[in-house]
């Protein structure tokens, strides 16, 4: 026997709890009898763990079909362009990476917002004579998603509100309900490209609204953003006194016949956090860089949001030193061509997509100028077996196992997503099976079963 | 202009705030005499923001000393082993994960907690038949320090408390008091080699403690506890039902005499989630590779706990994929050598440090068993000239150019921390120079001043 146990039961200044305690080890299975009596044990996630979900698990994860056994998979679903294999990296970057790791200059700590010289790299990276940075405005952060999570976390506090595009990354919603924060979802218009519905937007705004989140080039639209309704939109942030989160990690990632506009370079006045990283335009999604780029010109953030995103920082400490120690060699090493074959190989591959989809009856693809993604519209009315987006997808997955996110996910119903980083032949493929599937569920007639319910 | 914002402005909706839109760009330096009135920009951080508080970075940044220029600087400050370069990570540990670069296999999306098969890795390494282990009890986190703040935020509400060490490490606090959780101290004894007063501690428990963190190697103190120990302080948690946060970041670094448990094998009953990482031990920091293992062998964590895990690790997913992918080799190839030669380097610098300060009178150095500090006691009374150890430490910087850390910084006054990583030459020297600081100020009588007032 321990005397410390002992002495300490004989104190008895807890006595419900050392008379639990008596209890324990002698009937391991009495937990399950004793109702009515306090749990020895209670130990329960908090209602932030509680409340941290995330939709597309949620959806995906119900979704509890099997592809079809004589067909092999062709997951159009997920939106890591490495998966295949035919988009690597550049060999710039393996190297720069290799490079970081001899010096061994980069195995410690590194400043909570990352190095001084990594952050001075990325400043002069992104500098521009209409948005200028320095080092001091930015922070380099564990992937873009930590970026958005400290954005978030500065801004807005419990009860307050931000602004989130619909269809939009689930992230955003993800993020604010797990710290209290209510999404007001604004609207993206098709019909016009995915520009923002400018009045219904501005109509959600009121005193808690910490920041209107924009995303451009967007996922899961694959939409970019003129100049003038960028414009548009800071002018709302400007007239409401609204700060922008600007997820901008899709930057640079616009096809030909488009030009991607950094929001900061079109206003002087509203203040805005950019979110960046490596993930998507060097094709490394898994090593975790992301960045924020504070744009302050009038001084509206100041020194207070500035302060409060380096103590966010200091949670977690920063990105992984080696990605940090190679961050220079990759900004500037990395061939233009590295990035002009992707974007061609992505334009091609969604020009393929689009045509192939909106030759399809019944389906409504919206022609995408960046990023990796494509929608599709289902016009319902035309496929009576299924109730929504879901069901069409997973049934979708079951006939010609083909996946793709249904934009429920996105908080877009009868929509669903195509991820066009998928080798050409596979993309060919998985159009002919969707067309294939449309045809042999499509109603000319419209929903014959609706109208006899 | 634009005939969007003139239609806007015609609506009206928002009359008082378009009122204060009409003013932005008329007068740029309008808003400091506006007392009084609505301010048209009002960005404010976070209540979380505000509330994340680094008490080293507050102290540290508030002593605004210059060291003395005739000696050249030693930092004894920074718990960063690689600093110095004389204690880099083994080859094997570098080429790993080199590998893992040239596999092309670890740049996409890994799943939040981790790849499963670094996972099981991990598993399989700190396996044992007292606390099995698999892949499903792993949870890879960005460093040491997100697994932390994952487990606080699972197990605690805010107005719930937690119980921490003192002194012990700062970030418990930062991260418990930015959610809202309340810390309760419990003590560490220095004349017990730093054991815990259990009976404090036990006094500390209430209806609202939801986690007991036990830091075992301690930073700041070096000490390791014996078995018997652990043992007493796992009987305190399984009376109390309070499940433990173990803090084993220097887990397997204790010198010769001493044997380092892993809390989990001392216990059948109580539920441990037990933090580590690869930066102390295999000496990369930087590369925030951290761990959570999931000891709950009475299923009373359960799913629940293991879900919300899972869910709070979705916020910014998981640690570089580059690091992941070379765990297995890091794990397997690294040489019993390395981590005997870090060892007896430590043990080495920890016995000459004590050596040299345990002779110096007025100082009371606790000799350390493991980990990489060391704590020595200030007898303030024998020097009047100090308030107290932060004083103290900035005259030590201001006259000897050495950096320690008041412990202060940890709870815990008239102490302060000395880093035993720094190369042996440095480490006589700083024991040098603290001895002339020592002498320099030391006063046999006592507080003369203090019993002058």
């Amino acid at each position: 026997m321990n005397p410390y146990v002992i002495e300490m039961s004989g104190r008895g200044t807890h006595p419900s709890v050392l008379d639990v305690h008596v209890n324990i080890g002698e009937k391991s299975s009495m937990q399950g009898k004793m109702k009515g009596r306090k749990a020895r044990w209670c130990v329960k996630p908090s209602d932030m763990a509680n409340n941290t979900f995330n939709p597309i698990r949620a959806i995906v994860d119900s979704m509890k079909v099997k592809p079809n056994p004589n067909k092999a998979t062709i997951a159009l679903s997920i939106g890591d362009p490495t998966v295949f294999g035919n988009l690597p990296t550049d060999p710039e970057v393996t190297q720069a990476m290799k490079n970081a790791l001899d010096s061994g200059k980069y195995n410690g700590y590194a400043p909570s917002i990352g190095y001084l010289s990594s952050r001075e790299e990325i400043a002069s990276y992104y500098h521009c004579p209409e948005a200028p940075l320095e080092a001091k405005d930015v922070i380099l952060t564990s992937g873009c998603s930590q970026a958005i999570e400290l954005c978030l976390a500065v801004l807005a506090n419990p009860g307050q509100n931000i602004l989130v595009p619909r269809p939009g990354f689930s992230l955003y919603k993800t993020l604010a309900e797990a710290m209290g924060i209510e999404v007001k979802l604004y609207n993206l218009l098709p019909e016009k490209s995915w520009e923002i519905d400018l009045k219904q937007l501005e109509s959600l705004i009121d005193e808690k609204t910490a920041c209107l989140i924009v995303n451009n080039p967007s996922n899961p639209c694959g939409s970019v953003f003129s100049k003038k309704h960028l414009q548009k939109i800071l002018a709302v942030a400007a007239r409401q006194c609204v700060p922008i989160l600007a997820d901008e990690i899709y930057g640079d990632m616009v096809f030909a016949d488009c030009k991607y506009e950094p929001l900061a370079t079109l206003s002087t006045n509203v203040p805005i956090l950019s979110c960046g990283g490596l993930a998507k335009r060097w094709l490394v999604p898994g090593w975790r860089l992301g960045w924020i780029l504070i744009h302050d010109r009038r001084d509206i953030f100041g020194n207070e949001i500035r302060d409060g995103l380096v103590k966010l920082s200091q949670r977690i400490l920063g990105p992984c030193t080696i990605v940090q120690g190679a961050l220079k060699s990759i900004l500037r090493r990395t061939p233009q061509e590295f990035y002009d074959n992707t974007l061609s190989f992505l334009q091609s591959n969604a020009d393929l997509c689009y045509g192939a989809l909106a030759a399809i009856p019944g389906l409504r693809p919206v022609r995408p100028s960046g990023a990796m993604y494509l929608m599709v519209g289902i016009e319902m009315e035309h496929f009576p077996e299924f109730e929504n987006d879901v069901e069409f997808t997973e049934r979708l997955v079951a006939e010609q196992s083909v996946h793709c996110l249904p934009a429920t996910c996105f908080e877009y119903p009868n929509f669903f997503r195509v991820v066009i980083t998928v080798p050409e032949v596979m993309m060919l493929e998985a159009c002919s099976r969707i067309q294939e599937f449309c045809e042999q569920h499509y109603s000319a007639e419209g929903s014959q079963e609706e109208c006899d319910k």
